[in-house]
């Protein structure tokens, strides 16, 4: 398969990279480093990217900063920066890639255990973990032609754990092969409309 | 109890009024019609309204319109769009409101069963709901000075079951006064972080 992983220099893009079989043929895609650069958040740079590499059978988002902070603290401002950044960079994937994915292709976002794990500071994470999760849910059944869609849904990444000390008491962190493997399901598997959780 | 209902002239907003004990003083809040006149996108109209009525015990938000058509023609500024109106509205109206709702007294949302029900066209109606159930999940557990919060989350009302006819084949009509009651589990109730489904 020909692979798009974008986010892909990131422990999740790598995780997901590594638990693919080998033989695909994988282009990763970052803000700053990757075989393509791309701004998820801006719309022609995600079409212009699309443009660039012609079809692929898959694409994988690992892309995407919530806001932390105390909901008490925070501002509708704050909120919605967390939305347009990893919501809409991972929906503008789909939205703008959909006519780039071969038939039977199939698209993989990242999500994340917030939404039904709730941790201090974590409102807007959840709630954009929230709004991806469904979304997959609600586009699944009706993609053209064929191409699938699911979430991988992480917890607490074992490489991330000593950066989040203390914000994710009891969580037990997921090995990077963990997360491989939601994304082998999703993306050489047959599932769609699926959260694949790994925590 | 004074209870602020904003969007309290359409359907779920009556239910919700009509659904809470009698003896509760209600202000109905709306953008053409109501006992106070707000715009929930516009911070400073939120906080005007705010501003004006002073302390309250709670606050239930009925509003949001997301966008309903098919995930192969949507473009990421019908998507965002919805993200504002139907999010973005319900959360100004939490992060604006916090100081000025009582001691124990709460907020309550209202999402829909798409983020977990799809059906065709409601992708985006799919993410809010779920955005907004998340949300709620996330921020319940640092609410200040024991204010609760919740989602209800109704599917297809049987006031509305004609307008949209066909988009929802198999979804059981839901009564007014079950999605009241659904609001009155929450207004005059004592759980905080759930969804209240209504379906």
């Amino acid at each position: 398969m020909r692979i798009l992983v974008v986010g892909g220099t990131g422990a999740v893009g790598q995780a997901a990279i590594s638990g693919l079989r080998d033989g695909h043929e994988f282009i990763v895609a970052g803000r700053k480093a990757g075989d393509v650069l791309v701004d998820v958040m801006d719309e022609a740079s995600v079409a212009s990217m699309y443009e660039k590499l012609g079809r692929v059978d898959a694409v994988v988002a690992c892309t995407g900063h919530s806001h932390f902070g105390p909901v008490a603290d925070m501002t509708p401002k704050q909120f919605l920066d967390g939305l347009k950044d990893k919501v809409m960079g991972q929906i503008n994937l789909v939205l703008l890639g959909l006519g780039h994915v071969n038939d039977g292709g199939s698209f993989t976002l990242t999500s994340g255990v917030l939404s039904y794990e709730p941790i201090r500071q974590g409102s807007n994470a959840a709630a954009c973990d929230g709004a991806l999760d469904s979304f997959v849910i609600g586009a699944a059944i009706e993609m053209p032609r064929g191409i699938r869609i699911n979430a991988v849904s992480p917890g607490l990444l074992e490489v991330a754990a000593k950066k989040y000390d203390g914000f994710f008491p009891g969580h037990r962190p997921v090995p990077s092969a963990e997360v491989g493997r939601a994304f082998a399901k999703s993306v050489e598997g047959a599932i769609t409309g699926q959260i694949v959780r790994c925590e």
